[in-house]
């Protein structure tokens, strides 16, 4: 994989602005890979990546971010330029059901993921043996006192300077304070095609509404309970014949893909958060 | 296509039940085309659909439904032995937007679906273009007044003798005594995945909460507002990139597609509701 | 519709190139709805679509085309700029089959497609109704002479300044010279997953090959049959349950929504083709 | 998962062949949880599979054989009867991607595969880990000597007694005596929808041709490459943007879905091979 920078703007809109952004990038011998734009003409808003070839950049990323700042403020830019050798360091949260850690985990393990997993934290042990597998450190979190159980995960998102925290089928319901404090940094699946079936035990909840399809939903966490942003759904054909077992079973594909498209988009910096909706450039 | 009868059946589960309709069949010389079955274990019911060979039977359709009366009501089976040559008679009920109309009529003109269609009923002028192209009388209802209008609607089915109303994007809410009475024969589209975005501008409710798929429902009406046994859904992707109206206009072949289907399935005799939710023999 | 003007542009990759055309038109103050790039790096080569409200900008079209052309040479551009209320005319040509020619006058009806639609086009009369229906010159010709048929044709195409020709099901192989005369201005459905089952009775291959998804592709048509550049796919599931008839009839949605998106993207100047493939901005 | 036995027929098709067999099973008081029929018109083929509560029939498995082999006869029938607690023994062959073969292991560990696996099979040494994770021998095979390397394989399928061989993305073609020796045996997964693109690199060749959709197909091995009995097809919108590298990477979740779907209908005996094609009961 080539080393690329990319820069993500979220600013007003206004005419001129991606000609003042690829005139800087000009300037500057930037070879463009891929370029993306979405205006919201409702909120009156510009949205743009850029990945751009970091050989062909005449100048470091310090230098950039620091000349680009200047641009950025003139144009009242919400922005970041990162690099694609940055591993971001990701913590993985599952508690029994282990389809969605084991494909994360391959993914990254295949190279496919670009980050680091520093830690698996999980309320249950048999979550472990996917972490000896990957000679990850694991963590087991006795959740009989929720209140310390969810410090001492704070304290180890804290301590292995967890950029990004994904809960892959992690069955406890996340305090408010850190949903707050990870606002962005926190991901979940869940397993029905929001905002349908909110909530505990989704695919008995379909099974008893008779719906004709599943799905799953990979969203950011917010203090409302699965209604964060959404990144990516997924769905899949059901009958009547059915049980909500089967659903279980075969709604595990659509709650691995949806996972692994949303996860991989955020770790691309593909995603932008607005108001309580995304903007993905996929 | 070959004239085929459709033996329906709906009854409490027990051994020997396929035995005694298949050597009841047998008995008669019937050919069997197509058959089909389903055990719901937590209520201990069993559902079952034959299609016959017409021509194979070595008795006419009367000497069966007497002939079979003894054995179902020996399984205490609801059930129904119709014919593919008795053609149900479908009223079309729509209100501005004309896709759905229009597939139905083209289904229908090319001889996909088996019925007669007897009269198209609108609360817009806008439609009955669509009545002429094909023939059919037209009915524009004023609904100033409700009450008066739905009286006019009902009397418009029994003068028609209705078998199937079908609410071809038809954006008045029917009166609850309306509902009970077309109980299992007045089938509508919805233009969203349900259970989510409920009743009105389905679309708009899924651009405000940013979901990445939307859909569309086919499902048997009943007095709680888009809540009735669903028979069939769609979904297809859509992105960030996508305002309201494009959904409205990609929405379109969803709701097509769905009512395309459940219609057909309905009117196959495929399709037995069982409380709020359907098998769908398909 | 607001109305809009279109640049699409195609060009040798070089470093600069995005930043020359967003000044240029940040100078005439166009206000961009959407943008699109692409680089191909095998051919090194890039393609771009503005999408730009026609209001904003400070010259007329003709001016903008005269000084954007010294750009376009500088960079040696392929490139067109097309204003959305110039209407494409677009000829109809169906044989037998009438499904997709009705989807798609229903969607022109409509307002959907931006285009005109001078005359159809058939080698069956039973075509005429559609065309009646719809107020639009219709065209019987006797297929007995193929030359003489396709002269014809030509004639009408030609008489009727025909910008864009589809061949909504229609069963005849285009001629060679014909296919040339048309290049890139000559789309078809056709009813399989190409290059799967490429020319006679696709579904009938599909049956036999005993595959279990079945599908439809819209292309642009060139000498070497079911070949040419693919704009659209769709596809849809079956089993060992579905007869050649029944796919024939379930595929049809697949060619109805394929031809709808692929004529769409082509008439809104979404498809850019290079060699035997095509970007599609949509 | 409730034992249950699973009874399997092909035979001509013929009045009365329901009322026999469903006689028969109610005779031995069976419950019969799934029933499944299928009549090929043009074969003039029957073809039924019955999944049968175990606890509730009133002989053992081996009497069942007995006595049902004299009805069998009669009918002329291939058939099976076979017990769900009976886990066939299934070999994995795989060369350098891991993908497929770690999404079979994780189905298999967590119980949703019903087989056991008693070898994998390589010609390149990077699987071994995964066969270690799960402890399960691993024979690395050096592929210099073609013939001797499928001369070793042979003797390790009968060695561990091997009912099912599964080529999880085995990039050696097998020979052709091997082929027939393991007809209805031997299950492949392509990376290509088949019949699209035959043979090596699949991928390529749909980045070649610039299709907007790509597959992966399931199917039983022949003598003829890519041209078995088809048992199971996914396929996954791209775009003109997707190179080969992410149609490679992409495409993977048809691979694994594929072959996930195809290796459970196999194992849970839901298909009959029919020349060469399948019926699959699922």
């Amino acid at each position: 994989m080539k080393a690329t920078f990319r820069l993500v703007i979220d600013c007003p809109d206004q005419v001129g602005l991606v000609a003042a952004v690829s005139q800087f990038l000009a300037a500057l011998n930037a070879s463009i890979i891929e370029a993306s734009h979405h205006t919201d003409v409702h909120l009156k808003r510009f949205f743009m990546r850029h990945e751009i070839d970091a050989d062909s950049l005449n100048i470091s990323q310090d230098e950039f971010t620091q000349t680009f700042a200047e641009l950025a403020k003139k144009y009242e830019m919400t922005w970041s330029f990162s690099s694609s050798q940055a591993k971001p360091r990701v913590a993985l949260l599952a508690s029994k059901e282990a389809h969605c850690l084991n494909d994360v985990l391959h993914r990254w393990h295949t190279g496919e993921l670009n980050c680091d997993i520093p830690c698996i934290i999980s309320n249950h042990d048999a979550m472990r043996k996917y972490a000896q597998w990957h000679q990850i450190p694991f963590y087991l979190i006795d959740f009989t006192n929720k209140i310390e159980a969810f410090r001492q995960i704070r304290e180890l998102l804290i301590e292995h300077q967890i950029d990004l925290t994904v809960l892959a089928r992690f069955m406890q319901i996340i305090p408010d304070e850190m949903c707050a404090e990870l606002t962005g940094k926190l991901i979940n699946i869940h397993h029905s095609f929001l905002p349908s079936f909110v909530g505990a035990k989704p695919y008995q909840q379909a099974y008893d509404r008779g719906v004709k399809l599943i799905g799953a939903t990979c969203h950011y966490v917010t203090s409302v309970l699965d209604e964060g942003p959404i990144i990516e759904q997924e769905v899949m054909r059901i009958s009547h014949s059915d049980s909500s077992e089967d659903m279980v079973r075969k709604g595990k594909r659509c709650e691995i893909n949806a996972l692994a498209n949303g996860l991989r988009y955020h770790l691309e910096d593909r995603v932008i958060i607005c108001q309580n909706k995304t903007i993905v450039f996929n």
